[in-house]
């Protein structure tokens, strides 16, 4: 047990903390994994999991308040949901895809647990970061953190010199 | 204050699991955006990020035990340290720039408060994900996950009809 202080992320002006305010929790990056699998029933997720009914209640109320996540009512007496990612949810798959690209890469010992297919040209692939304007593929130290229009003066997140 | 029973994701078998092992305490992955940054003092980022001295330090430990950071000393009596990305740590800059991303795109009302500049084409630029064997870029619909070379049988990640 820990006892852990939870200071909101929401006033930082900073898009990965803001993305960090709605997913950041513990467990939660792993509920959206399993929604982008398409599995949609609490007591499924609950299983494959193995969390606990109230943490994963109050993760999954947190992703509704946020709109990540929407109830589908799939039976009436008494009323059952399917818990559906929406298009602010499903627009997270490239952070998980990141993450797992990172885990197989440096945590998997024994070779990926899972592969990507790409259905279009058949081949188990992985994701290359690209550039919207060139096309070249993009390394960390091609890139460089400037300062966007919504910067907070009071608050920058960017460091004089700094590469991303 | 919250009360949280931390389960160690370690025996999971997933790749996302491993990373947010690594990386998926509250805090964590901000301290990984200001090393990316280069801010590489315990006092900067201390004061940037507003967290009490003792979490930041007992995340450096981890972060240091895992292979994400390097502690190099810049002075001797008393000794202290630069904290600096391993190569394992680099490695996590495409979560960070995804988890950006979906920020500037969804939670950033002002306009993302930073931006990617492309050094080699001069503009500014988003991440685009393409596929590692025909360079087409991919998006959510044209991927399916399939088990790997490394799964567990008795803890398949991978449901029936899968999309990502």
């Amino acid at each position: 047990l820990l006892l852990v202080r939870r200071k909101s992320f929401e006033e930082m002006s900073c898009s990965v903390a803001q993305c960090l305010e709605v997913v950041g929790e513990w467990w939660t990056m792993l509920i959206v994994r399993d929604l982008l699998l398409r599995v949609r029933r609490f007591d499924d997720i609950q299983e494959r999991l193995g969390i606990s009914r109230n943490v994963l209640a109050e993760r999954l109320d947190h992703l509704v308040a946020h709109g990540i996540v929407e109830r589908r009512p799939y039976q009436e007496n008494p009323v059952r949901y399917d818990y559906v990612l929406t298009e602010k949810g499903r627009a997270l798959w490239p952070v998980v895809t990141a993450m797992r690209e990172w885990g197989d890469q440096w945590a998997a010992p024994a070779g990926p647990p899972t592969e990507l297919l790409h259905k279009a040209c058949g081949h188990t692939v992985h994701v290359v970061p690209t550039c919207s304007h060139c096309h070249a593929e993009l390394e960390l130290h091609d890139l460089r953190i400037i300062a966007g229009p919504g910067a907070d003066p009071a608050q920058p997140v960017v460091p004089v010199d700094a590469t991303v």
